[in-house]
C-alpha cells in the first residue's frame, strides 16, 4: 500500500471546488497537477425559489474547458443526482472516461440515454478494491455507507501525501445491504498518513450519530404490521436502500409490493438488474394490480416525498391518480425529511390526504426517515479514523462548513490547519505548506429547456420583476414627417391590475401619455418621459412598481 | 356565574369560521343567532410562494357584509397580525365596536394610525374580567398565556349552552409576566358545562408538554454570561416577553441593550408606555450608543429572525446596517423558529453571519425560542379541564386540525362529537342538536398596494407564467384600406430569452411570422395564427412557453 507517483516531479497540487452552487465542494471537485486535472462527482442543483422558470443549475466548467485538454477523469462517488445529474451537459461539453461504481454507472446510463449521449460516453466501472493510475495520480477507493448502494469515497496518492475525498456517508452499523463504511481500509490510510481529508458537512448541526437502517425497519415492520387497508410509501426515488427494506416488511405480513412514479420505477429495475435490489419472490405489482387486489394484501412505494406537483403520491392525494384512491383504512409513510424550501407543498400534500381520510405518518410526528448523512458523530469518527494533518469541510453550506471546521477543532485540530474553502477558492498544497490561491472562474449555469446557460441575471431579475408587478407596454406611432400621432397610445398590460376591470385606470393611463406627448415634441427624449410618467402613475394610483415598456415607431 | 340571556328565544347558534386563509377558523371566527353576529379575530395571512406581488392576505367579509346591521362586535383575543391584521382593512368596510385587551388595543392603535382609521374606530377596552352583553350573547374571558402578553380565551354563554373560544395558549408555569393560564377559571367553566370547545391545534404535530419561558431564560442567561462581544438577539417583533427576558438577563450581567427594526421600535415603545415592558434603569441604547459602546456591553434585540429582506438582522448580515457591523467575536442569537416557507432566507441570512465569523446559536443547533402554543399535552390539558360536549379544533392546517381531534379521540370524546371543519362550513348549534350547516360564502382577499381584493386568479396566474418563461409582444401595423402591412412586425420580449445575444432568435420569430401574414389574408383569424405559429417556433427552438401577445393596429 505504498504511495506509487508516476510523475514525481509535480511538487504542487490544487484542490478546486468548482460546483459553483452555494454547497461547497458538493457538485464537482477538481484536483490538479501541472499536466493533469481529474474531477471528483458531476452535480446539479435545483433552482432557488427566486430562479423561476429554472429547471436545473449544473457549474460552471469554463476553467474546465480552457484546460480540457489536462482532464483525465470525471469519478463519481455515488448515484445521486446532486453528484452525477450535471454529467450529460459536462460530457457534451467535454469528454473524458468517467469512472463509478456498478450501481452508480447504471443511474447514470439512464440519464445518458435520455439524452442520446451513451454513444459518446466512456464509461469505466470500477469497485472499491480498483486501482487507477490517472497521469501523476494514483487513485484507489474505499466503501461508504450511504443512503444508495455502492457509495464510496476517493483516495488520491500524490506526491504530496494521500488525499482523502470522502463524499456522502455515515456509519451505520446495520446497513440494508449488509455492507459497512470500511473502517479498517480508512485506519490503515490513517496509519499511513493522510496530508488532506475532505468531508461531508451536510448533517453538522445535528448531534449524536444517525440513526441505523435497521432501527427505521423496526418502525416500518410496526406500522405495517397494524395496517389495515393499503400501505403507501413515498421516498426518493434514488433510495433503493429504502425500497428493500418495504419489500422485506412487506413480505414478512404477506403483502405484495407495487412501485410507481416514473423515475422510482425506472431506478427499481435498473437495480434489481445489477442485484441491488432483491425483489419480491413474487415480484412487483403491476398498476392495475396494486388496485384490484385486496387493500390489505398491498405496498405501493412512489415518488412525491417532497410535494413534487406531477409526482404520484401528489396525483394520489389530489385523488388525480388513474391508478389507485386513497381511502379511509389506508396509511400512508412520507420516509423522507423535507428539502429546505419544499416545506410548503409537503404541507399541502399532507392537508390533502388527510382530507381523504387515510392514516399519515411523517418526520413531524414520527420516526420514518433516517439520513443518509452521517451526523457529528459519524462526522468526529471519520477525522478520528483517518487523522488528517489538513482538514477541509465539503458539502454543506457555508454555515454548515464552519459547524463542521468548529468540530474539528473542538477535537484539538488546529485552526490553521482547517479550511473553509468557497466554490472557486482553490487551495495549494505543496511538500511542506498549504495556502489558498487566487480564486478561478466558477460559478453556475442556469438550464430552461433546452437552453443552457443562456439564461442570466437580467432575464432572471426581468422574470422576478414581471412576477411581482407585472407589465405594461404602450404602442405609440408617429408619422415619420410630422411627428403626429397616428397610432395610439395602445397599451397591453398582463399581471399588473385585472384588465377587465381596469377601463378606468387604463384610460387614464393614456391621459398621462398624451399629456407627455403634447409637452415633449423631441422624440428621442419622448419614451422616457413616457416611461416616468406613467411609473408615476402607476405607483401613485396602485402602489405597484410594473414593467413599462414604451414602443415608439415611426410609420 | 349563572347565564343570563338577553333573548332566550333564540333558539340556535351558528358558529361559522370565515378566515378563508387555509387555517381554518384562525383569523375570523363569527357567532351568529337571528339578530345577532358577534366576530371573534380579524387576523391576516402572508401570501403563499404562488402569489407573487401580494402583500397580504385577509379574509372575504361579504358574509357579514350582507348582514352587517347584525353585526355587535369585533373580539380581539390578542395582539399578533393573524389575529388583528386584517382589522383597518375590515372597519374601512363595516365599523362596529372593536373589544381588545389594553396590549391588543395598544398593537392595533398602532396599525389603525398608520392607515389614519383611529377617528373612525370605537375601540373597547376590557381584561380578563370584563363581562359584555352583545344580544342575545353574554361574554366573559379568561387569561391565557401566550408569547405575546394580555391574551384572553373567550367565553360566549349563549342560549344553547357555553362557548369556550380558546385562541393561542399554553399552561407556561413560569411565564415572562407571572400570570398564569387561569386553570381555576376553565375549570368552574368545565363543572359549569361547556357545550362547545374551539381551541388551538397549532402544535397538534408537536409532542409533550411546550417548555416553559423561564427555561429559555436559563439558556438565554448562559449565552449572554460567557459571550464576549456583543449579544445580538432576533426574534418576532411582537414578541415582548422575549424582550423583557433579554433585558433581565443583560441587567444581571452589566450589559446595556438597543432595540432595533420599525417594528420592535413601536412594539417595544408601546408595551413600555402601557406597562408590559420594564425597560432597562439606565434605559435603551440609541443607534449610536450600540456601535460605539464596548462590544461586551451591549446586546441588542432585533428583527430579522425569519430573513425577511429589509430587517435589520438581514441588513446586518450583510454588513449593510449602518450602526452595527459583526464580527468575530460578536454572539447572534435566532430566538424564533422558521415559519414555513422562509427556511431558504433565513439559511441565507445564517451562512452571511458566518461568513462575519460570529457565533451563531439558532433552532437546529440549540434551543433558542420556545413555542408561544402550546403542543399536545398541553391540548389534552385544555380538554380535561373544560371536558366540553363538542370538540372543534381551530387554529391549524387540515392536518393539524384533524391531529387535534384525534388527540380528543384518544381521551374518550366520541368522532361524532369531534368536528373537523374548514372555513365557510357553519357548525349549527340548538338545544338538542349540532350540525354541519350548508357552507357560506367565504374566501381570501388579495392586498397588493393599494388594491384590496382587485388581484384575483386571472392576474395571480399571469404573474406565475410572466414569471416562469416571460412574453413576447407583436406589433403589427396593418393598411386599413388594403390589409397591407405597414408596420412592424415588431418583437417586444422581456423575460424569455436574453434579448441582447438572440438576434437570430428573434429574426427567425419574424420569419414565422411573416409566414403566416402572407399566407393568411382575413385579418380577425390572422391573430390566433400568429399567436399559435409563435408559440410553436419557441417551445420548439426553447422548449419555453412565453407568454404571446400578438396587437394587430390598422393604420
Amino acid at each position: 500500500m505504498s504511495a506509487i507517483f508516476s510523475d514525481s516531479s509535480a511538487a504542487t497540487l490544487r484542490i478546486i471546488p468548482l460546483g459553483g452552487l452555494g454547497e461547497f465542494g458538493k457538485n464537482m471537485m477538481a484536483y490538479e497537477t501541472d499536466d493533469t486535472i481529474i474531477c471528483v462527482d458531476t452535480g446539479l442543483m435545483f433552482p432557488e425559489v427566486d430562479m423561476p422558470g429554472i429547471d436545473i443549475v449544473i457549474p460552471d466548467i469554463s476553467y474546465l474547458l480552457d484546460r480540457a485538454s489536462k482532464v483525465k477523469a470525471f469519478i463519481l462517488t455515488h448515484g445521486h443526482l446532486d453528484h452525477i445529474g450535471a454529467l450529460p451537459y459536462i460530457l457534451a461539453q467535454l469528454n473524458a472516461p468517467v469512472y463509478g461504481t456498478r450501481l452508480t454507472l447504471g443511474l447514470v446510463e439512464n440519464s445518458l440515454r435520455e439524452r442520446q449521449l451513451m454513444a459518446h460516453a466512456d464509461l469505466q466501472r470500477i469497485d472499491e478494491d480498483s486501482t487507477l493510475d490517472l497521469g501523476p495520480f494514483h487513485v484507489e477507493f474505499v466503501h461508504l455507507c450511504h443512503s444508495v448502494p455502492d457509495a464510496v469515497g476517493v483516495i488520491i496518492r500524490t506526491s504530496v501525501g494521500n488525499i482523502l475525498h470522502v463524499s456522502d456517508f455515515k456509519f451505520d452499523p446495520h446497513p440494508v445491504d449488509g455492507r459497512l463504511t470500511d473502517e479498517a481500509k480508512l485506519t490503515a490510510l490513517g496509519d499511513e498518513g493522510v496530508r488532506v481529508l475532505l468531508s461531508d458537512s451536510t448533517n453538522s448541526e445535528v448531534a449524536g450519530y444517525t440513526p441505523s437502517e435497521q432501527e427505521l425497519e423496526q418502525v416500518l415492520d410496526e406500522l405495517i404490521s397494524k395496517a389495515q387497508g393499503r400501505v403507501i410509501l413515498a421516498t426518493f426515488a434514488s433510495n433503493i436502500s429504502r425500497v428493500q427494506q418495504v419489500i422485506n416488511v412487506a413480505q414478512k405480513y404477506g403483502r405484495r409490493v407495487g412501485v410507481t412514479g416514473r423515475s422510482m420505477v425506472n431506478n427499481t429495475r435498473m437495480a434489481a438488474e445489477l442485484g441491488y435490489l432483491k425483489p419480491p419472490v413474487d415480484g412487483l405489482l403491476t398498476p392495475d394490480q396494486m388496485n384490484y387486489l385486496p387493500p390489505e394484501q398491498v405496498v405501493i412505494v412512489c415518488t412525491g416525498s417532497q410535494g413534487e406537483p406531477t409526482s404520484a403520491l401528489v396525483r394520489m392525494s389530489r385523488g388525480q391518480y388513474r391508478h389507485l384512491r386513497i381511502g379511509k383504512g389506508d396509511t400512508v409513510i412520507i420516509s423522507a425529511t423535507p428539502i429546505p424550501g419544499n416545506e410548503k407543498m409537503i404541507h399541502r400534500t399532507l392537508n390533502n390526504l388527510f382530507r381523504l381520510g387515510a392514516d399519515i405518518y411523517y418526520d413531524d410526528l414520527f420516526d420514518v426517515h433516517v439520513s443518509g448523512h452521517g451526523s457529528r458523530e459519524d462526522q468526529k469518527r471519520m477525522i478520528e479514523l483517518t487523522r488528517p494533518e489538513y482538514f477541509v469541510p465539503i458539502h454543506g453550506e457555508y454555515r454548515q462548513l464552519v459547524l463542521h471546521a468548529r468540530l474539528a477543532q473542538e477535537m484539538g485540530h488546529a485552526e490553521d490547519h482547517t479550511f473553509v474553502v468557497e466554490d472557486g477558492q482553490p487551495l495549494e498544497v505543496g511538500h511542506d505548506y498549504i495556502f489558498r490561491a487566487e480564486r478561478v472562474n466558477c460559478g453556475r449555469v442556469l438550464v430552461d429547456g433546452l437552453g443552457v446557460g443562456d439564461i442570466g441575471s437580467v432575464v432572471l431579475r426581468d422574470r422576478r420583476h414581471l412576477a411581482r408587478d407585472g407589465f405594461l407596454v404602450v404602442t405609440i406611432g408617429l408619422d415619420e414627417e410630422t411627428g403626429e400621432v397616428l397610432l395610439g397610445p395602445e397599451i397591453l398590460s398582463r399581471g399588473f391590475v385585472y384588465m377587465a376591470e381596469s377601463e378606468t385606470l387604463i384610460e387614464e393611463a393614456k391621459e398621462v401619455i398624451w399629456n407627455v406627448l403634447e409637452t415633449h415634441d423631441s422624440t428621442g427624449a419622448v419614451l422616457n418621459h413616457v416611461h416616468t410618467a406613467l411609473a408615476d402613475f402607476c405607483y401613485r394610483t396602485t402602489r405597484r412598481r410594473p414593467m413599462i415598456l414604451p414602443l415608439l415607431v415611426e410609420i
